[in-house]
Order: structure tokens, then C-alpha cells, then sequence
């Protein structure tokens, strides 16, 4: 069973609208186990939606079209539709009594506009709105195929992808496979990297079939890589990715931080706070960007006491306690962490000081970024250390995003090697 | 001139990433006046995505291929251009070399797998990635008409988009209009507010013709006016919009914080720096985020001195100086702009305390911020102050974004206002 997405919408090709929806029944289809290979945008056109609608058919088993079934002149999904079915648009009385309804029960009277979303193709069923709201979807057969058009408001095109659509998908579809898919985001090697050292794992996938993997560079996100299972049912297809985790996981050790939607700050907090450990934060060229990313997580307010952001050298001197001296250095980075640590009355204090670019500073290049951790007596207490990278990306944002997420896993890596 | 958008990634068609690229180039093709009637995405399959190509290729000039251009086994396409340009693929030795000396100006050596990125269809030009990077992006004439290939990674995207794509583009597209816009960023009133204001104006455009005005809502970049203007000539084109917007300046006046890409981070930065004074942050329930967006600002170190971030109540009492007592409140808001001035060595505090929910805090609703203000002699010291609002959008983030946007406005007008 293959089933396309065709959104519909001249806002969507002009970008002032990013088209979320598609996304969502994508996932969707996924989940159910049914193929999706195509997804198409098109404007507010009855030629080229008629086309757009024509060439999907032609290559899927089913297509749900998404908007243009509006009140408006513009929402002309409904003449799209009977033009492929061939067909004429019929007025549904049932359809047009329940739209009077909600007008009436809202005290308005209906526009004579709104008459024209109780229009269907001759042939076509209503999907009656299981919430109050004006946009019925369709359900359109063309031959053994089938077309479904659902609203482009989110909310109502979700209810109805959800309570319509999909069942009827899956009846048709009959004996079905289940695909389900798990994100392992990891940080500490590169996405070529990662591909040499999982290129024994995915020739064997190759061989067998089943499971699928791929890598995703996702910035302050990690890398991320996705295991997808496709079985005869969701326990099988849980089952083959179960497996393939454990052996991805024993490739790759520690780099893995995350499943998911887990972020490398959710993987920290977590962590100290099964340890009783609090943090505190020093922050120079990151601006206060690890503590925001921290406080992103719900929850993080008992293990996150604050961030000292020296971003003026003599803030770190006189807040901090740093030496008078250079900053972007090893010793600026300790001193930041021990700061931190002491002045917000944290456990363990992280410091992050560097150059985020475009210009060099101090002598050192852009991106070079010295990570500083105090442990503290709490912690296993090895003294305050300091590590050198080297991160530039061609860019001052990146810079930052990258020292933010190898500083919480430089972290990460010690609290997991801590007594 | 027709060019489509073909989006390429499984992950794409499986929902796991939404596809902004599409929505980018669509906008800029917009703006430069091409017509892009379909965009299309498709999974990291050979044979269909030279089936979407071939079908993009039939019914428009141009085609824009995004993604599927780095190192591993499921980036293919190139190899997909090149079926469709019926050709091999053969290493560039110049991109070869380019992406080799990436790696080792890292100190790394570059894994086997990247040289895939210096493969180029036979008769294709490599675009050289204008900043440091090593996916470079391609130019594929197809008889007439022709493909370009640009990575996925959307800072790449846009600087090839932007610096090579358009450029060519619109030399293929030869004598047309000059279309050019210009976006007016404001804070302070909603988008039907603005549009309120300033409905005499779009109707008087709409007389006229020549410039329009769209409206897009932005969070935390501010909710932004677009006026677009067609003419003979860019030059012809540029007086329109000087025009238009010296007209949409007199009815909205200070609320108008930018243009174009100026943030408010960026305008408060300018101002302070005219002004010769320096900045500092207290903040709490943005956890960093506002010092963050103004790190942002390349050479904000001339203006900001850095943030305290005190998320945690003591932190609060015992680092700003806040009487103990609930943080959610003006006396607190006061205390922590004074606070940040004094510890941070800064002409002018600004402060932000407040709820992120979603739950209440101190018998106070999510969304319930106070800002502080400590202007200090050298601002004209009105001694501090503090404005409490109601920010709640139903989300964590949102709540907090709009809590910067709304601090940074706020000290805005009153160094506007101050002698």
C-alpha cells in the first residue's frame, strides 16, 4: 500500500507558511506501516492541482490531499477532486444542514459562501468533523484507488488524519506491515566517522533486511541515526530494533547520549540529579546559550542553580576569580569552573571560554574553545581540569552551538567515568 | 522563468524533519520574481528521485535539488542528476583538493568517504562553498534547462542559494521586472493591530499598485511588515520602497525597531553604543537566553558586559542582592537590574524574572514576567523600575522569547525617552 501527501496551498510555495502538515501525516503513514515515496506542494490552481493530483495517483494507491477546502473562491479542492473522478460536485444536504447548525448554534447566520463546503463529488463521501468546525473532509474513490482530502488547519487535519483517514487506510491496505523507527543521538565523532565505524553493522542490515540506518548531522542536536524496523506487527518490528540498538550501542559505546527527543541537556540533568549534584555555570563566548538550552528542559530547577555570563574579561577577573591574564586559555577555563561553582553554590561548576570568530583573539584562532570542569568534594573531586578544542564552522553561531553541546558532553563523559 | 523545489531525504517524507529549505527557497524565488508552481519531496531512492526530476524538468526551466549531497552511501544525488543528464560521474580534482585541505587545516585526516562530495556529473560545475564547508554544490545543464544541486544543511543552503543559485538564476531568466523588499521589523502591537493602522495605507497601495504589504509574525524576531516593489528598474524599484516605507514609519513610529535582518538584540546594541554605555543582564526564567541572542551580534564585547544568570532563588538573594521574598515581583525584578549593574560593573541593568510555566509559581499565572531597569546616573537614572506583563502563548519557549523580545523593547523606548 503506498499513500502520497499533496498539500495544497500558494503559501506554501512562496514560503510564508512552512508546511508542517505534511510532515505529520508522514509520520503518520509510517507509523501504519504504510509506504509514502512522494510528497508534493502545489498553489491554488485547478490545472496544475488536477496534474499534481493525476501524477500521484498514477504511482500510489491512495493519496490524502491536505487544504483548499476552505469557504473562499480560492479553495478549490473540491472541483480538483470531481475533475479527476471525473465527475460533478453535488450539494450534500446532511453536510450543509450540520454547517447551518454551527452557525446557528453560535448565534451567526451562514454566509451563502460557506454552502460551498457542503459541495462533494457525486460518489464521494463526507467525513462528518468529529469536533464542531465548518471543513468536512472527503473520502473520493477513483476506480480501485482512493483520494482523501482533509483540511489544511492543523488541528482539524489531524483529528481527521487520525479518526477517518488512517482507519480506513489500514482496512484497505489489509494484512499490513508495521514500521517503527528509534533516533540514537550521539556526540563525539563525525557523521563519516560514524558511517566507518558502522559500516560492518550496515552490511550485515544490508544482507538480512528488516532494519535500516541512517545518520543525521543535527548541529547542537548531535548526530543523530535513525534505526527504522519494518515487520509484520509493532512487537516484531520493536523487537528488530531492540537488537540493532544493543549492537549500534556496543559499536559505539558512551558517544551515545540520547534516544529520541532526549538532548544532551535532558541527559545531563538527568544524570546529576541521580547523583544529587547541582550545576553551576560559567559562560563567556557561548553568551548564556548552555544555560537557556538547560532551562529548556522542564523540571531542570533542581539541579540548575544559574550561569555567571562574564562576557568582559574583567567580569570573569572580578566576579569569577579568574587570574588577571589571558582568558582563552586553560587556566581562565579551571578558574571559570571553580568560580562558578563557589559563587552559585553548585557541586559541580562547567566553564566554556573561547573565540567565537569571525576575528582571531589573544592570538587564537576562531573556535578554538577551552572547556573547564570543577567536580568538586561531591563529584570524586580530581581537581578543577581543562580541555582544548578546536570547533570553528565558518560561522559564529555554529561555533557557539557546537561549544555548548561538547562541553555538556565533555561533562557527561566524566560524570560517567566518576567514581 | 519556472523553477520547482525538489526536497530530498527519507527523514523528510517520514515526518522526523520538517522541511524549512523548501519554504526558503520558495520565498527567495518569490522575491526575485520566478515563478515555482510545485515543490516535491521524495525519499533517498535512485530511481525515484529521478523520476521527480524528470517530472520537475518536463513542466518547468529549473530545478532545485536540496539535499543528498554529503559523504555516506544514502546521498545520491549526484548520482541521480547524472542519469538525468545521462552522463558519469568523475572526480573534480579542484574539489578533491578543496575538501582535503578543509581536513587538514583541522589537523584530521579525511576519511575515504568524503571524496564522494568531489564527484561531479560529466558537463557540471561545482559551486565552491563560499565559507568553509565540504559539500559543494552544483550547476547541471540539462539541454535548455538545467538542475542545481545544493546541500541540505540550511546555512549552506541559503549562502549557495543566495550567492550562486539566484545569481544565475536570474541571468537565465534575462529581462524581467526588478522586484525588491524590504521587511520592517516591529514590537509592540499585534499583526491585526499593525493591520489596523495601517489600512488606509494598503488601500492606497492597492490603488496605485507597484508595493505590497504582508504581514508575518516572527516570535522572537518580532512581528515583520514585508513591502515588496516591482518596477522597470532595481533603482526605480528601491525609490518605491524608500517611499512606502517613510509612509508606514509616520503611522507606526517607534515600534519599527529594525529592517531587514537588524534584530532588536542588534538595535539595542547600536543604541547603547551611541550613547557609550554598557549592559548588564540578570535573568531567570530565560536561563541565558537573552545575553545569548545578544552574543549573536558580532562585536557586542564594545556594549555587553555580560548576564547573571540566577535561576535559583538564592542565587537570587545571595549573588544580586534581592530582599528575600517572592522573585516573581517587581520589588524583585528591581532589585535584580540594580543587581546586575553593581555586580557586572554596567552603566545599565535590565533584568527578567517571571513564570515559564506550565505550572503557576508563587500563586502567579504562566506568563506573568516583570521586567527591571536600572538605568544608572550615566542613563539619566530615574532610579529603577519595573514593568510587569502577560506573556503566556502556551509554551515553555515561546513564553520565554517573548519575554527577551519584550525586555530588550522595553529598555529600548525608555533609552529613546531618556534626556
Amino acid at each position: 500500500m503506498r499513500c502520497e501527501v499533496v498539500a495544497i496551498g500558494t503559501e506554501l510555495l512562496l514560503g510564508q507558511i512552512v508546511d508542517t502538515n505534511s510532515a505529520y501525516i508522514g509520520e503518520q503513514l509510517a507509523l501504519a506501516g504504510i509506504d509514502s515515496h512522494f510528497q508534493t506542494k502545489v498553489g491554488d490552481n485547478l490545472d496544475r492541482m488536477v496534474s499534481a493530483l493525476r501524477i500521484a495517483l498514477d504511482r500510489s494507491d491512495a493519496v490524502i490531499v491536505c487544504g483548499g477546502l476552505g469557504p473562499t473562491q480560492d479553495d478549490i479542492t473540491r472541483e480538483a477532486i470531481a475533475q479527476v473522478m471525473g465527475v460533478d460536485l453535488e450539494l450534500d444536504d446532511d453536510v450543509a444542514a450540520h454547517i447551518e447548525s454551527i452557525f446557528s448554534s453560535r448565534g451567526r447566520r451562514m454566509p451563502m459562501n460557506n454552502l460551498r463546503q457542503a459541495e462533494v463529488p457525486v460518489g464521494a463521501t463526507a467525513i462528518r468533523d468529529p469536533q464542531p468546525g465548518t471543513a468536512p473532509g472527503l473520502i473520493c474513490p477513483v476506480g480501485e484507488k482512493v483520494v482523501y482530502a482533509v483540511p489544511g488547519v492543523p488541528r482539524e487535519m489531524r483529528e481527521l488524519i487520525d479518526e477517518a483517514v488512517l482507519p480506513d487506510l489500514t482496512e484497505r491496505a489489509g494484512g499490513r506491515a508495521a514500521i517503527v523507527s528509534r533516533t540514537l543521538r550521539t556526540w563525539g565523532d563525525s557523521e563519516s566517522g560514524l558511517a566507518e565505524r558502522l559500516a560492518d553493522r550496515v552490511a550485515a542490515l544490508d544482507r538480512v533486511g528488516g532494519v535500516t540506518l541512517a545518520y543525521l548531522a543535527s548541529g547542537i542536536e548531535g548526530i543523530k541515526i535513525r534505526l527504522t524496523a519494518k515487520a509484520a506487527s509493532v512487537e516484531a518490528a520493536e523487537a528488530l530494533l531492540a537488537e540493532e540498538e544493543a549492537q549500534v550501542r556496543a559499536v559505539l559505546g558512551d558517544i551515545v547520549f540520547g534516544v529520541d527527543d532526549e538532548t544532551i541537556e535532558f541527559a545531563i540533568l538527568s544524570l546529576l540529579r541521580e547523583r544529587g549534584l547541582t550545576l553551576g555555570l560559567a559562560e563567556s563566548l557561548t553568551g548564556g546559550m548552555m544555560g537557556s538550552r538547560i532551562c529548556d528542559v522542564a523540571g531542570a530547577s533542581d539541579v540548575f542553580r544559574g550561569s555567571i555570563v562574564s562576557y568582559a574579561s574583567d567580569v570573569k577577573y572580578d566576579v569569577l576569580g579568574v587570574p588577571e591574564g589571558p582568558v582563552v586559555s586553560a587556566e581562565a577555563a579551571k578558574a571559570m569552573a571553580s568560580g562558578a561553582r563557589r559563587v552559585l553554590g553548585a557541586d559541580v561548576g562547567l566553564a566554556v571560554t573561547g573565540v567565537a570568530g569571525p576575528d582571531p583573539q589573544e592570538g587564537k584562532e576562531p573556535g578554538t574553545v577551552f572547556v573547564g570542569l570543577d567536580l568538586g568534594p561531591a563529584g570524586g573531586d580530581p581537581g578543577p581540569e581543562a580541555v582544548e578544542l578546536l570547533l570553528y564552522r565558518g560561522d559564529r553561531r555554529q561555533t557557539r552551538e557546537f561549544s555548548v553541546i561538547s562541553a555538556l558532553s565533555i561533562l557527561r563523559s566524566r560524570l560517567l567515568s566518576a567514581p
